[in-house]
């Protein structure tokens, strides 16, 4: 058990369960890395979240999540800039092995999306100080590009990685989800140059159901869909990631209503059986 | 009237009208261009939708759609092949400017994305003597990454541009359509290496939808999401294709439930006004 290499994502557990629960849930299965969101460490309050995480000795291989930098004006984006700082904090106060970034969007009615990307190059550039001196890494998630117009404009690792050499922040690197990525022509090349640059910070499991219901809260449990797991799993540990995966399936209709002893029991089977 | 510069894919008229209707609520607002799809010309019969396009001199700016190499056995993928065959000869009865390809996704229970991407490529190799026999330029539609499982394993323009590198002949290009590009990071440069090679051999138009509620049907008139179409067609323009504007939107619960005279007349509408 004490090798289980997997982190469960708290997304996956969002069943209503407490934070107290859900950490429960993990230890019965012997899963002892997690991966909050700052909404279910907000409900618990981080003092008693970060003394939970202490007390059991928990790994944090993430927290969930900073980003979402456009907005339509210059106070709009300084008000999220604002809001990643308070979470390199939060972040620093877990001992969170990153911050995991989604970016944002196109900001109210615009079509600009290089303009977006801008701006999330911007908003990253400004928080970066402040990781540096909290000793969080920061890592940009890219998202499916179906998610391009409201929820991340950074769709490809490439993309990540251009944005991580522009910075020039080795402190800045990407965390791989294989649901937003598994599609891309470019994977391997992309994975093999982000351990390349040492930029892989997290690596993030589920699976692509098919068909898929909805676009952001129909994602699968691991071996019930098409992606090539353990073919993604080998392209990063040659790449130089050996961290735990991740499992963070958002499943509105599924996995959330299940309990969570039964969700982190089935993570646990199928992280073994076919990742 | 003359020089709208609009096709519409009769897939946007999909409400229950005949073959005939759909022409002449095209013909009434002016849109002398039309791409079918193939179940549409077989329920009027091939013969009789080509005598239509003749008669009210038509242009037919594709023939939807062949493709969907992938198949489990080899037998299976001679059929696929063999069924391209076929649309190549309808595409030919009807003068259609191209035959649209819409290659497919993982055969059967498959989690090779590479694998599949090696038998469309094997197939489209398979059918492009035929296609040149007989004067019908193949476009490889490449299709939005969320399709990538059942639909189309070519999800970019650059990776479209490198079958056609890759198969060396000048009669195989891409169907530019907003929808499944508008995200790419690199399509600026994509679609200006799609004219330097000569590629680009149709520019298909709807909108992306936000929120976006189903992954196939809930596609957008003109206007109404956040692709910058003028962008993008200046794009297209300065890569040196100037062919018409095809629009093809799928959308169950909005636009085919609406009179195709309202579809085509806000097609127009839209096209002269955000396009």
């Amino acid at each position: 058990m004490a090798d289980l290499n997997l982190s469960m994502n708290l997304a996956t557990l969002r069943n209503g369960s407490s934070f107290g629960e859900m950490i429960d849930d993990c230890l019965r299965h012997g899963a002892t890395a997690i991966a909050p969101w700052r909404d279910q460490v907000a409900a618990v309050g981080l003092k008693e979240a970060a003394r939970i995480v202490e007390t059991n000795n928990l790994r944090v291989t993430g927290l969930c999540r900073g980003g979402m930098f456009p907005a339509e004006t210059a106070a709009g984006r300084q008000a999220n800039i604002d809001d990643n700082l308070k979470a390199i904090d939060e972040a620093a106060a877990l001992g969170a092995d990153c911050l995991v970034l989604v970016v944002g969007g196109l900001p109210g009615s615009s079509k600009d999306i290089a303009g977006a990307r801008a701006m999330v190059r911007d908003g990253i550039a400004a928080m970066l100080p402040h990781a540096k001196a909290a000793g969080v890494p920061i890592a940009i998630e890219p998202l499916h590009p179906m998610y391009a117009a409201d929820r991340a404009c950074v769709n490809t690792i490439d993309q990540a990685l251009d944005i991580c050499v522009e910075l020039g922040d080795e402190n800045l690197g990407v965390a791989v989800d294989v649901y937003h990525v598994w599609w891309d022509p470019n994977l391997a090349s992309a994975i093999a140059r982000a351990g390349d640059m040492k930029r892989i910070f997290a690596h993030h499991i589920c699976d692509w159901l098919v068909p898929t219901t909805d676009l952001l809260l129909d994602r699968g449990m691991m071996g019930d869909g098409v992606i090539d797991l353990r073919g993604i799993r080998r392209m990063i540990e040659a790449a130089g990631y050996n961290g735990p995966q991740e499992v963070e399936i958002f499943s509105r209709d599924n996995w959330w209503k299940k309990s969570g002893d039964e969700v982190v029991r089935t993570c646990v089977e199928r992280f073994n059986s076919v990742c």
